[in-house]
């Protein structure tokens, strides 16, 4: 990537809105898709997005907005896809095959993408022929309303081409943003998925009424066990290269995602725990919490992986299969150490 | 140990108290020292501790208090070790050398003991020619005022003998507290000390102004450091036996005191991100808090044990060196990763 990277940006929502902010702080002039034409409209007319992180403003210069999406890729050579997982292959499938070609792909996603439960670089390789070294993805931990304040926070980008992750680490870093280079873009993905599900799980635990110290050994143990879980997955792909799972992009993100007010998936447990249902607590919400649809993916995918992961499963129990948060939270208690 | 086991606690404070409510709810009758006859003639008239978590109520009927060390020791076979580190030394050195022949020790002290930096095994095998099988300690994650109120909390028992270790599990085990067995001995002991130094960090670094994202990664570097201490002392010592430093002992207790607002230590912390001296905070919360000692301890104990400890020296510069906290906080934002 020897000329200057042109971005753009796919989704319209909080994490998408940040990363927007820190390239175009960093002078990059940014081709920007959202879907729906009248939040576009209204971006520009106030300079800021309407529905998320509506206190970060921008300099409309910077930005090209559009809802066609195949033109927006086509104006760009790297692509941030920020779509909620539940709406990429929506938002993806009507492309032509080689939309990608050419180009250079990071993934913002923190889910898995139903309904065959694929990482994106998986999806995007069945679908757009997509390979390897077109691929990074860019990690936190880092909630979008403390970009938005300017908040010093971490990111990580990870590629199979270094020079890639390099480039990206380049761009994207500036006075609040610092930036991190790494290769592990399977591991990273699943830990960015498997920390909203304990983060639905740490919201539950609030909800039940369970203390600071609780808490402490729940989130210790979704730790060792998300670390036990990316071990598995490493040794199964016969992967030689030893990452540290104490690393701010796995037990970092895990943490901000578990112990942060900002997190959405520890409030949307936390109306769990509460008693809400499933349903009432989206409805309150007005969205799905990542780690919803995740527990499920997991599940599914641990089948084939068969990491030993009791507590998401327990987790998975209350969100898909009717269990009482304090059946399910009676057995978490037993295998925790 | 085939008789039951008779308790005495050493020791007034919050800790100390939170123990003997353990052990007098499970039907214990124990042994109790404070130093100042005061506090026990206060403690009986009101039946709670007049000083620290007052709200937990006692049956005076299951406490024998006495202001003299020598005869609790005496009517106990398992002795409580709670006073806080700095003033080991001056509570038990005019003790005679065989007052604790015959007898168990638990630790339940989280600092290094001055001037020497000995952890307490090492300080009563000099003092007292105690013997490492009559050895154990007691750790948390445990804020006490979550006992006080009964929010279900974890102990870990840790000895090499593992028969004592057990019986204290089952002793400790009631239904606010599960209890864990572990014989790393001393490197449960140094996680206690660290997580101190790690949390007066954490509130440096609230008290700074740093949000969510950087403690998230404060946290996650100073887990990893700890566990590369802990690695290192292990292997010094040549210990065979693998240690998970993601358990509730080590990775759960670092948690709970870097964030939760019952710490001490991050409290301490905060007065100085806010701009407080040392002195000022010591003054402002009327107590030390142990990781200010620990913190200068742990130097002086590395250099013999040579681990890579950047955060650790950091704040061991702010507490001891002057060293203005953002200057420090500079220096560990570099480190982290």
């Amino acid at each position: 990537m020897s000329t200057k990277s042109k971005y753009a940006i796919l989704g319209g929502g909080s994490w998408a809105t940040a990363l927007a902010k820190i390239l175009t702080d960093n002078g990059h002039h940014i081709q920007w898709w959202m879907r729906d034409e009248k939040n576009i409209a209204l971006f520009k007319l106030r300079k800021h997005n309407p529905h998320y992180v509506s206190n970060i403003r921008f300099d409309m210069d910077k930005i090209s907005f559009s809802n066609k999406i195949e033109a927006v890729i086509e104006a760009a050579n790297v692509i941030i896809i920020a779509i909620p997982s539940a709406y990429v292959v929506g938002s993806l499938q009507a492309l032509p095959e080689n939309v990608f070609v050419g180009k250079k792909i990071i993934s913002a996603i923190k889910g898995i993408i139903p309904p065959d439960n694929f990482l994106l670089n998986h999806f995007l390789k069945e679908k757009f022929k997509m390979t390897s070294d077109q691929y990074g993805l860019v990690a936190g931990p880092c909630h979008a309303e403390e970009v938005a304040s300017e908040k010093l926070s971490y990111l990580t980008f990870s590629a199979s081409n270094k020079e890639d992750a390099a480039q990206y680490s380049t761009d994207f870093a500036t006075d609040y943003i610092k930036t991190i280079v790494n290769t592990d873009v399977k591991g990273v993905q699943y830990a960015a998925v498997l920390k909203n599900i304990y983060a639905v799980g740490a919201g539950i635990a609030h909800g039940l009424d369970y203390g600071d110290n609780f808490m402490s050994v729940y989130i210790a143990g979704a730790a060792d066990e998300m670390a036990s879980f990316l071990r598995k997955v490493a040794w199964l792909d016969e992967v030689k290269e030893k990452h540290n799972y104490a690393a701010s992009v796995y037990l970092g993100d895990l943490l901000v995602t578990c112990y942060s007010l900002h997190s959405r998936n520890r409030r949307f447990g936390n109306y769990l725990g509460k008693g809400y249902s499933v349903k009432a607590a989206q409805l309150e919400m007005n969205m799905v919490a990542e780690g919803y649809n995740a527990s499920k993916g997991i599940f599914e995918i641990n089948k084939t992986i068969g990491a030993t992961m009791p507590i998401a499963t327990s987790i998975y129990k209350i969100l898909w299969e009717n269990e009482t948060a304090q059946d399910a939270f009676d057995d978490i208690e037993k295998v925790l150490v």
